[in-house]
């Protein structure tokens, strides 16, 4: 697995032990997910030069160690349930039946070293940060978001001992999950008007990942029940307000405003 | 209101007063919605001769025929709640007060009529069909999907005036709702890999809508619940099918396989 | 003819009348070229407000006035040689015969409007100015670059007469030029590495121009009987410069250099 | 060195060994050119299985050997002369002073590894062939189109001899050169109107290659001393003629045609 990033300004920091981390979060670990041993170890092999981003194409690489002698006689005709091969080998007419390819979970191997790079370069030149966290995964779910527990995934740590046994006694069967993510310190004015829209280039990201089915911002579909003037922002030429006050002198309105800080 | 259609085939047939009826279907009609006179007439300009496309960029034009003299004096200051007049101010720093541009509701007058063109060009070339109802209106909601009723947009005809009554009832406040839309004969391959999956880009057309909030495919956020064995497709290399039925003899397993037809 | 820019920055000063001014000089003018009447009047749709862009899409048209009611029946199936009427009829299998649409030098007036933006956005922001005059046509031929005749578009001045008397002695055909370009105030590092060089995208810009054949840089073909010593730009750290004096000392050698202002 | 190439259809036969021969045909030979070694070889890591292209991108990569070890102290400050180094330094900040990096003509290593699948692929698919010879180099021209002799870049095989020796005298230095290149078979209609067209995108793929300076079509520059009546094509809806006889009776033209095979 490998992943060209272009867009990348120079003189970023990055840190391949940082990668290392989050593409070691991304394998498949213990009994809580699939047995197979994945060994990600990351090579760069262009963009980057001692520690920093030059500002050319940043090519990463995990190489496959163990695949190449392996026997694949035996999976030549299967087509795995839900993965796209079906499809590909219909759109294509042809079939590297030794792995999923770009069908198979393992392309977020690219995905995390990408997203690992985008987010040092964001931390670094913008001071953004994203966090995403579990809110629901098959019957438990949660409204707290614990921002602590940083090396555990679901976001009310309570409850993590129950999942695992419930996972455990799915033996081997996969669950769904929704996933809350946060992202702080955004500037205004990111994304482009009609087509471009921040929501818009985010949930065309999101939904590009394999398996995911639905994205909601903000309320997301509560808002169907919600009237205009519940939901509304309120705004002037110094920014966002709460109206905290309203007076009327004969036919004239006055509001005191407290202004939101940006 | 304009727009520029790049990428429709040669030979395919365009009826304006296709076009020209789903623009009526926008306006903002009688009690149900807003009070403001909209007269949409289309002019096309180019890539249309003779009730044909000729493979060239279409440009058609919405022309706005009173607004010229209105006098905008007291809405100079106003940034309207809920648009995004606040931050193309601080975007762009110029703006436009005599209307919304851009984070104007009126802007989807263009992408009526580039999906009117799409909705032509889909259905005489590929013979695929989209259909939209609401199914989803502030309290009221159905599970029905009342394929007949063409003119009234939500999918189940029998709650139509107590919706009217609701709506009547809010005194020109607005309500959330939630659209479903099916699509027909779509062919199989549509989308490419990683990035530009058909789902991913549907998402992101979607999302780029003023005011929309979520997104969800086939069961959406309710998959967060369900098992992968519950959920997944079966398939081989003639198709996808349904398990109708296992025989195990001695150590082999024999299934018989129902194919559905594409 | 119209056309639709996108990309210009926002509060970039706009002038009608410049545009206007351009489009007049690109106009089939007296007894020097074809003797078709063009009245290309501009009209902005969009994109500008109180003379200033607004950073959306500008819009500009030229309405045709006088084509209208004309009858076309007898060049329906005409040709029109050096064109790419053919080309256009076998590949899209359909023909506006009314005129030459993408494949008529009219479509030039889209460039210049396009072109005059352009202009003024560059010149406006960057200080950057780009002059034109035609250095050949037919057999007269100039080094010479005049920078003061403004509305004579030939190099030389001088030249003007006999040319204007050669070109009427060809009783309608017309007949070859070249054209040279300079750029004036032009920032260092404008172009991106590989295929996004700035060069790369003048030739393409230019050569996208109908009956346009060729396109060099600088001592453009000649180079082929240069010497890499002879056509080396000499720079260090500080800029580029000329080497004014070399001295040895034993082994060691000092060069005197001379930086070139940027 | 390495290369991404998208857009090649599946099923295309790809033959290391051709791309090898091509890249050992790019490498610094012998005599004639610079005496530094590249063993340049070609490891493919995606998308092409058992010989054939997926249709997933093709990642292509030639490992350096070498280069580790040295030691770049003495050319941390230099600058190369009409290379693009001090361009990026400006530019972008900071500098992988250990080579040129995409400013080093070894970028066209991956130039022509790309080339070599395009050239599998058109060949493959449409049957089109593209050949190029050198046609100018200093004082040596020639007219002729020797394409017999393949494995010699020049087009005329008989002036070899010399041109060795000139380059040997040179002790060094470089020479420019002019490069004539033919694609046979092209089908009719390739490219797009207005901006794509394919002479503009063959110039923008030109003049990217480090140090080319200018591109002709056709008589390109020589255009500029002939009529449109000499040069025009000649058309109707069958296709390319020559005019071989035209009569006259009474007011009525007749033209007998010669139509060219396409």
């Amino acid at each position: 697995m490998g992943v060209l990033i272009e867009g990348i300004k120079p003189n970023v920091k990055i840190s391949i032990s940082d990668i290392q981390n989050l593409l070691d979060k991304r394998k498949p670990k213990g009994k809580l997910t699939t047995k197979r041993k994945e060994n990600d170890e990351l090579v760069i092999l262009s963009g980057v030069f001692e520690g920093k981003t030059l500002g050319s194409p940043i090519v990463a690489i995990v190489y496959n160690k163990d695949a190449k002698s392996k026997d694949y006689t035996d999976i030549k005709d299967v087509f795995r349930p839900s993965h796209a091969d079906f499809t590909f080998f219909k759109k294509y007419g042809i079939r590297d039946y030794r792995g999923g390819g770009r069908s198979s979970g393992r392309e977020t191997v690219s995905r995390v070293i990408a997203g690992a790079v985008a987010i040092s370069f964001l931390s670094d030149k913008y001071n953004i940060e994203i966090i995403s966290k579990i809110t629901q995964i098959g019957p438990f779910k949660t409204d707290k978001w614990d921002k602590t527990s940083d090396n555990l995934p679901f976001a009310d740590e309570t409850q993590l001992k129950d999942i695992e046994k419930y996972i455990n006694s799915l033996h081997g069967d996969s669950i769904g999950a929704i996933i809350e993510s946060r992202i702080e310190n955004l500037p205004l004015g990111i994304g482009e008007p009609v087509f471009e829209k921040l929501e818009a280039n985010i949930a065309k990201a999101v939904l590009s990942i394999g398996a995911t089915k639905g994205i909601e911002f903000g309320d997301g579909f509560d808002f169907a029940n919600k009237k205009g003037s519940e939901v509304n922002d309120q705004m002037d030429k110094r920014g966002f307000y709460q109206i905290i006050q309203v007076e009327y002198w004969e036919e004239y309105q006055m509001e005191k405003r407290l202004y939101l800080e940006q």
